[in-house]
């Protein structure tokens, strides 16, 4: 009763979680077990009071006052491990970590890992977003459920090497009448794989205007535009050259991640555009713009590979510089205007400005 | 070669596709059919051109100068059914047609069909939201592929009945750079079959601060706040107050979308919360706020049924009318103040501004 032998499953903020059918409306339709009750509905509804919100049970004021946050251990506790960040690096070590030997406190602003070689393909449909990222509470489960391990949604901002205290702040993108919070996390041993940041080397309009493909929700909007795109390219008396920009798919970047995109699309369009938008499927094209070579880091033969794969299967190569980026077209340094309806930049990474602030010896490159 | 028999599917603007699992970097790594071409880079590079865009074959202006839209059918043409909508009537509607003798030209802001009875159950994961939603061009096909029929992602604003003619505008959400684009389309048939909308009764900052649930992206967005919440309010420090607000999951309005949402909500913080969030999972709750009776269109025995059950998960059901609502909190019309951090708003729905536009007989109540 109440419990119908159906597993709820949720995890994370993209709509990563199982699929459990369920019946139709089963909190109403139940009639085979009818109940006896007669209680009067008021008498239910005026019950009913907010009492929960009563401040009764607050810790006293001397205590809020104090500032908030994970103060040191004792030393008969557990060791503290602090991870800043949920990529490879992070959950790795996570991972590996034995919950019964430390305390695993977690800080990242999100809260799964990507499997980012394959994030390319959930663009176009050929796997889920779900596939790609792992919940941090799968990867090391003692987050969610151990009393002193825990996962904080938040950015950290500060490394204080001398108190052993890091700084955070809550994530609250999208819930903007909230202001974030702020609280310190007192560490034994800290690790530091907060990631890098894409670059955009200083070109204006790039962070406006272009996608990058770093997370699962950079993949979600390239996807919306992708059909947005495809949809409103099919509206009647749409001149020609509108109907094609909004069809040109330009990828800035030729690494892995430009090149593998750029093949994930050009499938798609050989594919699905082919056979689900007919009437516009003469329009669509993908455009590849590398300054130097594409994959310049691979073996010679990959390339030449690469390349050839790449230009049967109809991606446009084009060498050049991007100076400039509008709305609806990019400049190249040569003055060429490259119109666009979708813009995707993969130009490789940096490092971000946390890790940058950082007083600590770092690996070449700043990172 | 570039067909390793994976199949992509991609269906719509929410993610609904199929999975298909694909090999790691699948464009990249194919190294036991290596290439012998040794075209060196450059040439391919610089052979690629932005050829495309040349506005050689662009129709001439006189054509262009026309406006723009689908032209009355001819007298040998099939006869054009437009359907304004997507929804259970226009659906069923065009599921039923035959394309061999009609051409159909749905217009619609939205590609596909919502199973709206089990939109409540993919807010908290019960179900996924693909399993919710139907693209079109699966429900009539030849609206993707058929010459004379299409799909057009697009708000009807005006019925010209005198010229047999729907004037249109496409939806740009997302795409803020772009003007909408206006067109005409004449019919032979008209299907208006556009919905209605959500009642806030003017009741102030109930757009700004309640969600709906009468979309996807309306699910997608409860559970982004609801995952979010119950992470935020896990932060250490935070005052019990605000803890409890942020997991304070306010609905109104106790028809049966309300009164399912309840459901779930409930189901989800007993069974979930509980086991994957065990360290705030006593301070989240679930309130159900009604003017009058719950559930009042239906049998008194379901009735009281559904009331019993919904007391039984945890849920408190307030009766009382909403006067105003604000970013952490609403007020009801007896004064007191409901502090909430998840505010889902189901009191039912009322004609839309552009049925309301309409000079054509009605149904009662103005749809």
């Amino acid at each position: 009763n109440g419990n119908d032998g159906i597993s709820i499953a949720i995890d994370d903020l993209f709509g990563l979680h199982l699929l459990f059918p369920t019946c139709f409306h089963r909190n109403l339709i139940k009639l085979s077990t009818p109940t006896k009750s007669e209680t009067p509905i008021t008498k239910n509804l005026l019950q009913a009071s907010l009492s929960h919100f009563s401040t009764a049970n607050q810790p006293p004021a001397s205590a809020q006052a104090q500032p908030p946050g994970l103060g040191p251990t004792k030393p008969h506790d557990k060791p503290r491990v602090v991870v800043l960040g949920s990529g490879w690096a992070g959950c790795r070590l996570m991972k590996g970590l034995d919950p019964k030997l430390y305390d695993i406190v977690c800080v990242s602003p999100r809260n799964h890992m990507v499997f980012t070689p394959l994030l390319a393909s959930t663009c176009v449909g050929t796997l889920e977003f779900r596939s790609v990222a792992e919940p941090i509470a799968r990867i090391q489960p003692s987050i969610s459920s151990a009393p002193g391990s825990y996962f904080f949604l938040a950015n950290s901002t500060v490394v204080d090497t001398e108190n052993h205290e890091v700084h955070c702040e809550t994530v609250t993108d999208g819930t903007d009448t909230l202001d974030p919070w702020k609280f310190k996390i007192s560490y034994d041993k800290l690790v530091i794989a907060s990631g890098a940041q894409a670059s955009t080397f200083g070109i204006h309009g790039v962070k406006e205007h272009a996608i990058f493909l770093r997370e699962v929700h950079h993949a979600q909007e390239i996807r919306r535009k992708l059909l947005l795109n495809l949809m409103l390219s099919d509206v009647p008396g749409l001149p020609e050259e509108e109907k094609r920009r909004l069809l040109h798919c330009v990828v800035v970047g030729g690494g892995p991640t430009g090149v593998e995109f750029s093949g994930e699309l050009s499938d798609f369009i050989r594919r699905d555009v082919h056979e689900r938008y007919t009437h516009v499927k003469d329009y669509i094209h993908v455009t590849l713009i590398e300054a130097n070579e594409i994959l310049s880091s691979f073996d010679d033969r990959l390339r030449h590979y690469a390349i050839k794969h790449l230009t049967k299967s109809g991606v446009r190569l084009v060498r050049g510089i991007v100076k400039d980026v509008k709305p609806e077209n990019l400049v190249l340094t040569d003055g060429s205007k490259v119109p666009y309806g979708l813009l995707v930049w993969s130009t490789g990474v940096g490092p971000s400005p946390f890790v940058n602030s950082l007083g600590l010896p770092k690996s070449p490159g700043g990172r």
